[in-house]
């Protein structure tokens, strides 16, 4: 097997990467140093031992000895912890976080849930976050952060619905993150629902 | 003068179109029969007939005898009087009305305020805003409905600005519609500021 | 009806043209002047009327008194008579004329044959061009001009295949343009008739 | 350091990926398995000592011990030595070869040129290539294969200078890739010079 065209292959299932980017890349690490490939490959092995999974927020973080298998925002106890928001993904969860404008803590659901999918639970960690919650007695709100298309307005209702049961037996308010005008949209291009919402949602 | 290009001409000055385009539509009016011609030609000779600006709103509306000047939301005395929210041009008018969630009455300014204008008043329609205001003693609201972008925000400082005498002498609240995500909008995708702004506008 | 909406109607049915733009269209329309307005009626009402069809090569040109039905380019006797152009559309005549280096005479299909088209003698001028050619007896060369995409490919067979007969019983060469690397395309995104064309055709 | 952030950095060096999508690439990696990673690893860390350059036309090719460091091209007989084809990269000469349309020798310059570089023999392998010409004496055309933009026609009109020497004191033909309609390219959207080339390259 001809090693350049098996390693553009493993790159061309990367995220957004088609054939013809993925031998470029090829291209470009043949282009490159020892030093450059033995240290990308050498980050690249040792990406999963040195990055953990929160036990109690299930986002990625560097490994650390002290904390117990929770990352640093779940063990800061400065943290607001009658707030829990609810993301799709990291990355989610990095957009929240580099606003400064957020200081309770965080869940992540692992994807958002595809429309009429029969078993949520196994796509999202659905039982996961109601133990979390379960647990923590404090949680007084559910921050649902998802993003404001058809599988994140499904992820939403999906769960308000697993949710509904234990908002009944303690004070739990749901709530979503607010619609209106993004930064750069034209009120001429908007769609009337995001109108509805921004003309609801006005303010001083 | 060859009269392909004359036409084509005129229509290149049309918003948004090039010179190719505006070819084009020359060869496309010599594919139609005599009668589209006429019509189209006469619609445009007439529209300024038969269209009027409205002397309080100052929207562009289909002339009638009856409303002494008035379109037909201004006269319409069902309306809420005591909301006043301002847009740039028409079409913006147009969006907000097809959300059928707005009762009040409109002010269109014309266009929006350029960043460092040093006359504002001169390109839009200030000093009639304030006549109108200090007329319509039982206005209580001015909605400010900007795009999300850098005139808009310049066109709402520039408002803010004038109106805050008037505020000072009657009840008066100065709104912006509000900002969050928009229909569509990725959450990985959005900038802090809409981020923030869909944060504490959460809701249940 | 609402003349504002029924102009826009005209508009929206322009070549590109959506609703939203023709509406742009009218209120751009409505901040004209008078004279503006009057003008461009008067030149759409009239082009009809100063432009005429060629009766040899079909394509639109200023009306004159002198040169009975036929256009400047077929009544110019310096032409190369023995070549003629065959293009689909007014445009793609142009923008061969523009290059300057061709000398021979044209003939306008009026479109481009869609593929499995069972009539197409209805939807080009495929008669006209047979007699054209029966009658121009010192045409030797048809050069087929489309545009290198599937309709246009297709239009190039069925000319082909109407000429065949002709061809037969005089010296008549049927050539296309020729193909290879257009201007701005890089070799890497060519698609491998492209590059066959172009190593072919290789030239000092 | 974060090794998450430490490895995005490494990705977003690769050509054409930013910040955002060499996060999504790490977020990717994170979700693979062990095997997966380890595989990638090791094909990244290997790819340098599998792939060497080939001695006499400089691409990149898949190591083998017997044919002393030409690739399987160059040491393949059966191809036409008497004519070499001039490529700026690998990905070029791959294009090329997946025409089946050519069976003569290659030559890879390594780059481009850019307009005005002072030392164009610093850039790309201008040297190599004449000592290859001056060994080989059977090659009678060189074929410049560049894109069609300015600095591919930088390019040629360098190699055009350079080679012009060799070719006074032997038969050695200068070509280029043909020029004309591009696959997918509409007539009314061609420039001048595309449809001048075409025109006159225009076949039967």
């Amino acid at each position: 097997v001809n090693p350049i065209q098996k390693l553009a292959e493993y790159f061309s299932r990367f995220p957004g990467i088609g054939p013809r980017q993925s031998m470029r890349f090829v291209y470009f690490l043949l282009s490159r140093d020892k030093a450059y490939l033995d240290e990308l490959a050498s980050l690249i092995q040792d990406i999963r031992n040195q990055i953990s999974i929160c036990t109690s927020c299930f986002r990625h973080f560097t490994k650390n000895k002290s904390e117990n298998g929770a990352c640093n925002i779940c063990a800061n106890t400065g943290r607001d912890g009658t707030k829990l928001l609810v993301v799709a993904r990291d990355a989610d969860f990095e957009s929240i976080e580099k606003t400064k404008s957020y200081d309770g803590l965080y869940f992540v659901l692992g994807s958002t849930i595809p429309i009429l999918e029969p078993e949520p639970e196994k796509v999202v960690r659905l039982n996961e976050l109601l133990q979390r919650i379960d647990k923590e007695k404090n949680i007084t709100e559910i921050i649902i952060a998802m993003s404001a298309n058809p599988e994140g307005e499904n992820t939403e209702d999906v769960l308000r619905e697993v949710l509904r049961d234990i908002a009944l037996h303690r004070t739990l308010t749901i709530t979503r993150l607010g619609r209106g005008l993004s930064t750069g949209v034209e009120l001429e291009y908007s769609d009337s629902d995001t109108l509805k919402n921004a003309l609801t949602g006005r303010k001083e």
